[in-house]
């Protein structure tokens, strides 16, 4: 199942939807969506959409692609200069050091834009669809993602809860989007959505940490404020316990999520 | 009819759908929803679908609020230092001189995001919905509005034509919107349909030039870079004989669109 949703073709799906005109913005938009992502947030979405449903239709596809746009915009806005003032992203210069402050601003806008455009594009006949469409909104919006970029700005990290609060909403709610979405489009029982996106909660506060423990050596906010090394390797481990015991509830085969939560465990980038 | 659709009114519905936190990037949205707006966006959508369809939906209303969100976030970006670098709007301090560039920012981001939340809320059954929130986005988006935004920022205007082509998307796209979408969701023909989007494509360019006239004083791109103030002033005159010409085709009350073309041509702010 796992070998046909892979990075290429997601970034064949990605492709898909962009428009052609060939403006300033839209190179920038261009760039941007192609600079070697791992799309593991769409895969996850599709993959969870295939495990639940057994086909990917193009609902999913849809919701797979606009999760990639609205998180490749938010990179973008977070680089700029008045954000995280980040000269590079995945090795090479980020958007608004390639085309400019106001370029990337509106290559950003574009893409949160083109996510809305490619959803309301789609089959809203399905009532699992359009309950995707609003949550995923709801999850990058002032009380999901933006909240988290918010808390990550203007306040401090004093505890464990307020470190899991901030990975919570600024790392985990894109990837509840992901899980979540996948699960709603694809037609799961309300039980059931709400035990996928407790698996994306864990996953999400766990990436997190891992980031953390890796950008050890930069001066940002970090689960290593508030704990040690040791103390946030078995956090980890035991929220990938946590998911370990949560796929095991669930009727579905979720090998790529027991594999990415491995992963994420051991990953060194 | 016109008088129940007032600014009041609309001030209560853009409050309805707007999250009730209160974190920074929050006080920042609310800050530049609520700063004496004249609404005449989502004023002309509903006036619009009332004309067409005889009375007020709940769908109606979510358009007209998320237009709303829409131009206040594309004024938040509009004024950032990168881009116009205004500290003023309105006569007010601009959301980043009275939050920072970075609320100012996510309060752009989570307002396009808020738009296409409210919208996604809505009743999906009707086929003239699922319509107009796409040409919403459509319009707001990388081939629309912010299509305007490019041409703005990085072409020159050496002809008519460039200038036209600025206006039309940079101020008449979410015109169009407000109108087209209005006519959509009441349920207006394709044939009619059609004809309220020339009436708002002219509007769109007769707002952008008279904002010129008015702004002459300022160094930007106008449309008295290429033409005389009699010649702003007959083309001004020109396009509202088309609209008034327009709104004779259709078999509405349109008066709402005669009056705002009026006003238009003898405004002074």
């Amino acid at each position: 199942m796992k070998n046909n949703i892979t990075v290429k073709y997601i970034d064949e799906l990605v492709r898909e939807y962009i428009p052609k005109n060939h403006d300033k913005v839209s190179l920038a938009i261009e760039y941007s969506l192609f600079t070697g992502g791992k799309r593991f947030r769409p895969m996850l979405l599709l993959q969870t959409a295939k495990a639940v449903g057994k086909r990917l239709t193009d609902n999913a596809k849809r919701l797979a692609c606009a999760l990639e746009y609205i998180h490749t915009y938010s990179l973008i806005h977070d680089d700029l200069p008045s954000m995280d003032n980040d000269d590079l992203r995945r090795g090479k210069r980020s958007c608004h050091t390639q085309y400019g402050e106001a370029a990337a601003i509106l290559a950003g806008d574009a893409l949160l834009n083109l996510a809305a455009e490619t959803l309301f594009r789609g089959n809203f006949n399905s009532k699992n669809y359009r309950e995707a469409c609003a949550y995923m909104f709801l999850m990058s919006g002032s009380t999901g993602m933006i909240h988290g970029q918010n808390l990550d700005l203007f306040t401090e990290t004093k505890s464990i809860d307020d470190a899991n609060q901030v990975a919570l909403h600024k790392t985990g709610d894109l990837i509840r989007a992901a899980i979540v979405c996948g699960a709603l489009v694809a037609g799961a029982t309300e039980e059931e959505t709400k035990i996928f996106d407790q698996i994306a909660i864990n996953l999400g506060i766990a990436y997190q940490v891992v980031d953390d423990l890796l950008d050890a050596d930069k001066c940002e906010r970090s689960f290593l404020d508030i704990m040690t090394v040791e103390g946030c390797r078995n956090y980890v481990k035991r929220l990938n316990d946590e998911v370990m015991a949560l796929c095991d509830k669930l009727p579905y085969d979720l090998q790529f999520i027991r594999d990415f939560s491995l992963e994420n465990l051991n990953r060194n980038r």
